[in-house]
């Protein structure tokens, strides 16, 4: 018996079913767009081996740890680093069996089908994780690792993917990028372009970062035109990397559209640290602006995706810092904080801006009705704890009403859990075909249409919101 | 092969759509109600031929527009009027055309519901639109708009309809509802008494409405009791044309209960032109008040329809003006905004108030509480960007736990797209169906009780909310 | 034919329909676990028989006497008592002919289903109410009353009840629950310790309650220590009559870590009488921080639902005072509220919390992220007006994926309707099996793991949570 039911996530209807079905077989082998990420470039630089089960599926994955975390299980005994110089476990088989034990919390999440998805599909095994199968199963996927067709290149290959990007910040040197390049391997990784570090005031060591930032350009960061300059300079360096994107994480959707004396003066205060959180959720909001401005010049497509209350225990920020699970989404207003951008450049046919969120309230009341008639506006995917079956069916039942298909922009899967991918795209393509066949069957869309919507969601849409 | 399906929005489990099927058959051909709306009444008084169908389906429905919009078409090249004198498109054929190589944009929204059931059932049109049919389409529509059988009376009592109402300003003279009156015709065209325009002190022109109200009334009314009177005569006057109902659209649902004192004071604030927001916002809620006594008085049903942020982009609204498609909800809250006048008339069981929202998240937490507790209260039905299958479906799923079938007044098309209303009132009729199916289906409501809550919903509900 | 239809609220498609019916077998008759109530410990000390069908089924249940408020029937008709010492309607078959008359307005909500529920399986009737079966069902119901099996404590047992948690203030004797132990009846009933009225200045008599707290303890309660031991001694005595939770039921979920000086600042303050709404609600936030370190003191457990806007009304709070179904639920902050309780004590496997809501938009974005993080946090059941299938099923649909089943609690029925307990918990068993059922035939749970989770939800999560 599989792990994975070859009709997972299909209405249960049968006409519905054989409707989705169909659908999903014309869409299921399609190769995979990854325009949002968080992969390591260094796997395909390096294409070295993965080192163990637990650093594959356990250790970097926030969704995998924290609801063991939530149960009680500390995050030292499954081997999640610390920043303060801790002691943690690292025994690699230990971290598994712990996590092995708590296999059952995971129920009803998409965690469970990502997993068992990468467990049967990428490592061909049939019986399910539990305490039992535990160490034949941490075996059995380190003796797969040792071999030479489960390097990431080889992986990226198996999974069918077209394009991956990944995401740097503005001051990474993307040396892995370069060495992909160099390697002559035919996979096609590109970088993204991430400022955060470089335009929030409140980000650790800004002041240290938008210095560095002047150094590497050769502009002066001081100054308000030698600080846009700059970011000029990194974003056509990343480009030559492949980028068609930037990438910006703020905790509101604030936008600001300043004067530029107004604007200097601002970057004045924050540079000068003497500043207030007020002066730096301007600031924040002005540099979206620029961004966007930046974008209708450079053609690159614009990410944002606000709304997390980031690090939200103190004890854990302190002693394992940051993207340690902790990261909690909050009430996100985008109506009123985006309209200094939109009003700016909001009707610009060139311009592609996509939004994100965590605040499920504003699909259907902020953002399809901004993204129903902005032209610059698009609505990103499901995203983070909404990445999944349910989500996805909540975000295509309130949002394509008022906003279509065509103003989305298909998949993303937002992982740095490089075997889920497949699972990821897997999800969201069998949910999307379930939509659609509902669609159908209820009268509110033609079947030749839903196979086309079927390989817009899948493909075309993300390869021309991200210019792939 | 029809346009439409003809167990469209059922629900596909067969023995269910049995269910929805014969509900659905039991109010398909009960009269239209539609007690709230924005049909032009001239097209009533004059009975002339509509010009061409980019202006009956295009032009005027910013449903339609704002998707191509949305995708960078220009709504100059749609032929949406300007009010800064630039030029637009003024070819309909042209415009139908452009409308006919985006309509893959409406997959999936109530908009091409809306339209292939005017295509078929009024144009008997059976090809679906598409750039290959445009001119096929163009010509079939106008030909038969220059037909007697499609002039405005003739589709009104082909449709249905036992009663419309129209919106107008506090202001209109209501000359073409005169006309309606005087020409003998038998359709029901009623009124409604929406006085934005002189209780709105950011309204343009605010101080000089106020100042044409004294004129048209007699009434002084810088004074706050020739003020209410001036709005009592008015009120009278438009219940002389059919009114039953009032139609206020304030940015949020705030409400005041001022001493009398205070609010002449308030009056005067608001008249020198030299007043807050605050002060706007405070004079608007007291307004709200003073429009539920006069309700007490007069027995006008009163309907609140709160939280657009009207005319979101400031270059589009300075040259195209109001209702162009950029009105975007807000977050609204009701408890404590509605507490002022409910604290004042919200025990008066001879009182209706009908509240309506366009931020969903207030279904279950505050509207359906309120409503179902408040003798005055009751829930409008899913209005603007709900006014959908989806929509609809949501609205009673989360709103009739809690204040059942009896605190909502049935459906409102809300349009001026005047073919749509009985596409709209049908979508609103087979939703409610397949919802009551389920009610039965799931043991949750006897058959002849859903029968009859059928019947309630469709006809009776609003007859008796609108008094009607 | 039965009143309620042995397959309610299964899924209609007939395998899903056959799985949920096997999962709901297999827990239909697990013993009630009842953790959060209202029950009046004195029926069970007294086991006198419960006086009439109006007192038992309309006056004391505000979710259906407001229902009828809603539709203009006065308060004084239904019988519920005023405060003010005005005249209600004391013939409790005129009030219970009234209520049947009505009974129509119940159609879709839980209340109808708890109510056919309890005519049928309680007092086997299996007609259903209506205005011409009102005095039949009167006569018979009473007659039933009459009977020793339908004192307290028969029902009791009869409705399977394992154990059964009311609530009392702190300055409660426990005098009822004295008398249950004395009498030496085998039934489990236990008290909540539930300080509103010594914590929150704002309570009716808070300064006079305070005083009384010392005078039942022997602490200085106008000194922070004092006041903080006196809550430990009133806790210790609530343990003793089988306590294991405390119920904390404030307008926020504001929480506060002061330094103990400011804190002892603050009691002066808040004790003083002269403080602002600012303070009192600072002051209830730090007590629910230093509630949360006694938890960690004594191992009982916190509930805290935050976020009902009280006695909406003020007349008929003027009238009739507290609890008349004037409670209206307002939007609700869990993020930014409870991290300085979180950064205290979120961290502690130890300590169990249970948090509520009435403000369903926090499900998803901030609930179920804070629980799949936080050890120390868990999710209360959908509770008040979400107590209902749409209500659970929303629950599980957006909470699941994110926190999983075991960081929820199962099922509260949290009422005073004595007879609806087995109803609500049937309801809940109900819609949790028709949500696995789904998730089996969906591909996204095993059926082994379905049925072990439907009994974790019905029985064991209860009584790990409330250590029960």
């Amino acid at each position: 018996m599989p792990l994975t039911d070859p009709d997972r996530l299909f209405p249960v209807e049968p006409a519905l079913r054989g409707l989705a079905r169909e659908l999903y077989r014309s869409v299921a082998d399609l190769p995979i767009v990854s325009p949002h990420g968080h992969c390591d470039p260094r796997w395909f630089a390096d294409n070295a081996r993965f080192p163990n089960p637990a650093e594959l599926f356990v250790i970097p994955d926030h969704y995998v740890f924290r609801m063991l975390v939530s149960q009680g299980v500390p995050m030292d005994a499954l081997g999640v680093p610390r920043t303060d110089g801790g002691a943690v476990e690292t025994d690699p088989r230990a971290i598994w069996r712990l996590f092995a034990r708590h296999i059952h919390l995971f129920r009803g999440t998409p965690s469970a089908l990502w997993l068992d998805h990468s467990f049967e599909h990428v490592f061909g095994l049939d019986r399910p994780l539990s305490e039992a199968t535990a160490d034949a199963y941490y075996d059995h996927i380190d003796a797969c690792l040792a071999e030479d067709d489960f390097r990431p290149r080889a992986l990226f290959d198996r999974f069918g993917i077209e394009v991956l990007a990944t995401t740097e910040g503005a001051l990474d040197d993307l040396a892995a990028h370069r060495a992909i390049r160099a390697s002559g391997w035919s996979g096609r990784v590109v970088t993204t372009y991430r400022p955060d570090a470089v335009v929030d005031p409140e980000f650790e060591g800004f002041r240290a970062n938008v210095a560095r930032l002047g150094e590497m350009t050769g502009e002066d960061t001081t100054s308000w035109t030698g600080y846009l300059d700059a970011h000029r300079a990194r974003r056509a360096y990343f480009r030559d990397f492949g980028a068609t994107a930037t990438d910006h994480g703020h905790p509101t959707a604030r936008t600001e559209n300043l004067p530029p004396q107004e604007a200097a003066a601002l970057l004045g205060k924050v540079l000068s640290g003497d500043f207030t959180p007020e002066e730096a959720d301007a600031f924040r909001g002005q540099m979206l602006t620029e961004m966007a401005r930046m974008s209708l010049e450079d053609g690159m497509t614009m990410q944002i995706h606000p709304g997390s209350r980031r690090n939200h225990h103190a004890g854990v920020f302190a002693s394992h810092g940051r993207d340690k699970g902790f990261d909690i989404p909050g009430r996100t207003d985008y109506v009123g904080a985006l309209k200094p951008m939109l009003d700016a450049v909001g009707m610009e046919p060139g311009l592609t801006i996509i939004l994100f969120t965590l605040d499920e309230t504003v699909y259907g009341r902020e953002l399809a009705p901004l993204a129903g008639v902005y032209p610059a506006l698009r609505l990103g995917p499901p995203w983070w704890f909404f990445d999944s079956a349910e989500g996805i069916r909540r975000f295509r039942e309130i949002t394509t009403e008022t906003c279509g298909f065509y103003n989305t922009v298909g998949f993303n899967d937002d992982t740095r859990a490089f075997c889920s991918i497949p699972a990821r795209h897997d999800v969201a393509r069998r949910t999307d075909c379930a939509y659609l066949a509902t669609l159908v069957a209820t009268g509110r869309l033609g079947e030749n249409a839903a196979h086309e919507v079927a390989q817009d969601l899948t493909y075309r849409l993300a390869k021309q919101a991200y210019r792939l």
